[in-house]
This record gives structure tokens, sequence and C-alpha cells, in this order.
């Protein structure tokens, strides 16, 4: 097992009718800013009851943050903390409202003029931004957001993720009911990101952390037994409470702690978005199984781990099971809606190139836990990912 | 799933050489009261080790904490807290340690003239006692103290729990190598330890909390695997680490969230300590099978997902399949050098009458995630465990 820390004090409010909960969790002498999304949380009637549990604050609101959070648009919301002297913030929505509201709650405190700059702190120290508190009501479950303190903002200067050891949510509200609502389609990215987070944590190099292991072949076997259920049933309430909490736990540090990490999906994807618009969760899938076609020799005894124990593979050879857990996994994407080819979304031979030219913009030359993912190698599994 | 909080704001320090991370964690301007248990801590360096990273601040030490930590003797550095001004606890040692330093805790900063009636609390609110911040550093990994907010202390009144939602350490320092020390039989209890926490909040009533489950099978899977390597190799870093780590994650709230609980294994054996001196995790053991046995009906569904999922059995009849699992958790504490029946440690069946009278006495006359384990149903259990 590697050397870690792991601190996080996010308290987690989970269940049904929780949103009540509100009313304690904000200080009454609050004066809160509401930041939520394209409107989804005003039609189902979720910020009315959010407004009528705060009721006695001073509230201000502010919606329109993007799917992928753009900062002119967070730098609006930032105006309106300045002005107003808003001392906390409440996102209500999924991973993008609260990536973009964490954004808001760091510059906001940031002194220098140009909050782009707090891009190059990657973790943005506590002296630099001391941050507003932020409390969630959480939507969409797919990012892990709420219990964790990085956000992914697209900028100018590309797609960028922003970590703050202050940027935890003070409390976060997560009532599964409140997610019946979405549209199927954003419930089988959320299912698709949260199996890529694990699977991120977990294919890697063995490093002999069995609590972490197994408890990430806990997430990606719950996500396989309840997946196609809580798209086809959005109302089963077990099915949604374990896709909830699962999204959670895959990204709050826990199965991350003292393991290696490999954030290629995640890198490469980003590039995919910003170019071609295409659903974040939508790239991952597209990309997961070609990296690890590309890289069965480096991840041998992980996929055969992963193969074994997620999805009971466990006889033949070696690159034979590798083969079928990168189908079953494909199969399982695929069997959510969700397509894992690239030219299924028209992108052709041409794409690539811009693609490995933005991973090379960007610096990404060296990707995964190895840093063996060079451009060559990015090329070779966006090629197989056609 | 049921609703559940989750809350924890510990920040852990896992590893080699981490001991070190004193000299950043304990506020400078400290006055710091060490806490110790029997002195294997300063016989083996480990004191003497953490003095040296907290040098500039002043320090007072406090040693003999009892393996059951004892009132009269936690009110002594509630005195040395009080005359010294000490403003930060640092608990070296295992969970009696750890336990003790949070009663020092929460009594020091309680107004109260007589610091028995905080057990009246169960849960002390902060309010009634603020608490002084701990740090620990851990030597003995089983109780899990380290990264939860409560403590059993052996009063006139009993074995009782003790409970504050500010008794969270603000830092642990887990480094397994400072676990290398122990006596064979120590490691033996925090193993068993470890797992009874464990199937205490798994081997109960089927809620749909599949992370939870998953998670808990883990644990107990990583310590079949690692139990007897790292009691018969000591120093293998990985085994122990392994332990540390999944002593910590079985009592820190996470898999215990959303689900049923049944203490029934810690509420009897309690009594058994505190009657016959009997090691805790050694009256676990005793406890397990037989409460598994006389309650076979009302667990089935957990106890057949115990058998398949944690040991592999899943042909046969529904009670035998039980029964071999039964057997086969016996046989693995036996493996780990603990007898597992009362006679064992020379208790007979006049013995059984002053359990169950103790148990009266305290009021635990209706144990269980269900409330069923009245007094008959523990003498049942008892008897079985001859």
């Amino acid at each position: 097992m590697l050397n870690f820390e792991f601190h996080n004090p996010t308290h987690i409010i989970f269940g049904k009718d929780t949103l009540k909960e509100l009313s304690k969790q904000v200080p009454q002498d609050a004066k809160v800013l509401i930041l939520y999304g394209g409107g989804s949380v005003k039609r189902f009637g979720t910020l009315d009851q959010v407004k009528t549990y705060l009721e006695g604050r001073q509230i201000f609101e502010f919606g329109g943050i993007e799917p992928n959070p753009q900062y002119d648009t967070l730098m609006k919301a930032v105006e309106i903390v300045k002005q107003e002297k808003i001392n906390f913030l409440l996102a209500v929505g999924g991973g993008s409202v609260m990536d973009g509201t964490k954004f808001v709650s760091i510059a906001s405190t940031y002194e220098g003029e140009n909050k782009e700059e707090l891009f190059s702190y990657g973790t943005v120290p506590a002296e630099v931004a001391p941050c507003l508190p932020i409390g969630t009501v959480v939507t969409l479950p797919a990012t892990g957001s709420e219990m964790n303190n990085g956000g992914v903002i697209t900028s100018r200067l590309g797609k960028l993720a922003i970590f703050s050891p202050k940027a935890f949510p003070v409390f976060s509200i997560l009532d599964p009911e409140l997610t019946y609502t979405l549209p199927e389609t954003q419930v089988a990215n959320g299912i698709v990101d949260t199996f890529i987070h694990t699977v991120e944590q977990y294919v890697t190099l063995p490093s002999e952390a069995r609590f972490q292991d197994r408890t990430a072949e806990g997430i990606l076997q719950t996500l396989i037994e309840i997946g196609k259920t809580t798209i086809d049933n959005p109302t089963d309430y077990d099915a949604r409470a374990n896709l909830v909490w699962c999204a959670t736990m895959a990204l709050n540090g826990l199965i991350g702690a003292g393991v290696p990490q490999d954030w290629t999906t995640h890198s490469i994807g980003h590039e995919i978005t910003a170019l071609y618009g295409i659903d974040h969760a939508k790239t991952l899938a597209i990309l997961q199984p070609s990296i690890w076609n590309v890289r069965r020799e480096q991840k041998q005894a992980k996929l055969l781990q992963y193969a074994e124990r997620v999805w009971g593979i466990s006889e033949g050879e070696i690159d034979t099971r590798i083969d079928q857990a990168i189908k079953r996994t494909r199969d399982f994407f695929e069997s959510l809606g969700i397509a894992t080819h690239l030219s299924d979304y028209g992108i052709t031979e041409e794409g690539i190139n811009d693609i490995v030219d933005a991973l090379e913009r960007h610096g990404m030359t060296q990707l995964s836990e190895t840093g063996e993912v060079t451009l060559e190698v990015s090329r070779k599994i966006l090629e197989g990912a056609m």
C-alpha cells in the first residue's frame, strides 16, 4: 500500500425527505447565493422548496450554469457575491453546478484581479483563497463533486481542474427522489461517469491495497446490478439510492487512498468534449475499452483481477480473459444506451489529429499511472476507439 | 437503504515514516498532554520519537491508562489538564488510550463537578462539553477509535460508551511499522475486534445497501486473507497495513451508514470483560458463533449472503450453509490462536447467571437490530457459547 492522507470533512445527509435539513444546516444569518443550471430545478419545483427551507435568510439566485461550466458565466456569479456580500453558496444541481460553485467560492476570496491565474495552482492554497462555505443539494448522481474538493471549469485555457483544501462542501444533501425527473441519458451518463472514476483508481498497478480494491469492485458490481434498473424504473428508490451513494463514494478520496491512479480517460475525454461538445461521460465510455486494449500488458494483473472479481471471468488464456472483460464493459455501457465508438458520434480519422493536437497544446504528453501514455499512445487509443 | 448522516472530519495520515507529520499537525503554541498506556510506547522508543517531533511545544505526560480505561485513572488526567491549562491531547497507543483520551477531552470541558454525569448523555452535546482537540498516534489496530467520536470507559456504573460530535480526532497518524512490536495475542485481538465490528453492521437485516454490504465483505475477506500472515510475519508491511486500514474503516461510520446495526456481541461481551477480565476481542469471538446460531432465522438472508460472498458457500440446505459459515468463522478465530468457548476461559454454567444479571442491571434487555434479544435470548446465547 502506498502512503496516503485522507481527509474529507463534508457532512452527508442522505435519504428521503432530507431537503428540509437545509433549515438547520445553512446559518440563520447567512446571505445565500443559490446557484443552479439550466432551469430544471425551477421546472420541477426543487428551487421553490429550497427557498421555503431557507426562510429568514437573505437569498439571491444565479441560474444558467452550463453542463461544462464556463469561466465567463461563473465570473458573473463572483460579481454578485462581491456586490451583495454573499457569505454562503448553495449549489442546487449536478456536477457542473457544484464544480462551478466551487470555482465561485475560490475566486470570490482570491485577491488577484485575474481569476484565471487560479488555474495555475492546481490546488489553490487556503492562504491564497480562503473560500466561501458551500452547501450542495444534489439532483444528478455522477461526479462525486458533493463530497470532494475539486471541480472542472472550461475557460479560454481549456477544460481545467481546480482544487482547494477549503472547497469541500460543508454539507451535501442527497435525496435520491430529487433525481427521479432526470432524463434517461443523464442517468446513463452518471452511471458511466461513476464507473470510470472507479476504474481509474483501480485498474492500474497492483499495490496490495485490499480494502480499496474490494471497495472499488463493490461499486462496479453495484453499478452493473442496478444500472439498467434505475434507468428503466427511475422511481425504484433503492436502485436510485445505490447509484447516488456509489457516485459519491467513487470520487471522495476513499478508493483512491494508497493506490496508483490513472486519469488518462478523463484527460483525453476532456479534449473530446471541448472540441466536439460530446457529453463528458460518453467520451469516457468511448475511450475506456480502447485504453485497456492498448495498455493490456501494463495493466495485466489488475485487468485479470477486474475480469475475475467483477465479471466472474477466471478461465482461459490471459488475453482471452482481458478481451472478455473489455467486451463485457463495452456491452454494459451500450446496454445503458451509450454508444462507445468515436464514429458513432460522427468523429472521423481527421478528428483524431485535432484531439492529439489539443493534448499536446495542454501538455498532456505523459498520461497514466506510469506516465507512459505519450501522444503516440493516445493516438493509438483514439484509433482503437473509432 | 435507510436514511443516514455521515460526517467524519478526521484527517488520516497513513504509511511509513509518517510520525514526523506530528511537527506539522500539532499547533506550535500548543500545551500538549501525551497520554499512553502500560509503557510499551516508552520501551520501544515511540514516545521519545513523538517528543522529538513536538519540540518547541510545552509537553506533559500521562501514562498508565489501562486496557479497559478506568474512570478514576482518567480523572487524574483531567486534573492535569486543568492545572496545566493543557489545550491539546495526544493519544499514543491503541483503542483504550484513544477512548480514554476522548473521555479526558470531553470531561475537561464539562462544567459539572461530577463527570460521571456525562455517561447519561450517551452522545454529549457540544454545548455541554466543547471538547479539547485530540490527535492520535495508533500503535494497535483494532478499535477504529482513531477515526470515530466514541469511546468505552469503565466506571463504578459499568463499561459504558460515550460519544461526542466534537470527539473525532483532528488527525490520526497510522504508521503500520509502529505496530510491529505488538505481542501476537494483541494482533489477533485486533483482527477479531475488526471482524466483529464489521459483522455487527452487516449480518443484520437486508436493507438494499449494496455499497455498504460489499465494503463490509471486502473488510472481512481482507482480514481472512491477511490475518494469519500478519500474526506470523509481523514485519510484512503490506499485510499489516491492510489490517491497520481495515480496523479504521470497520468503525468510522462508513459501513454502518444506512443499514440496521446489531451491537449484541459488544453489549454482552462488555459484561464478560467487566466480570472476568477476559480480553474484549476474546469475548466477541466467544459470542458471535452462538449469536448467529441462536438467531439464524432472523438473520437468515444476511447469513446466507455472508456464507456465499465471504466464504464461497452457496450450495446445500439453508441450515447447512449457515452451519458451515458459523464453523468457518469459528475456525478462523481459532486459527489466530483465540479460543471461542466460555469454558476455555474457565467460566462455568454458574457464571452465565452473573452475566445475565449484569445485563439486567444495565438495562440490556432488548438488544440487537430488532430488540428481540431479551435476557432469555442472551441466556440461550451464553449457554450455546459454553
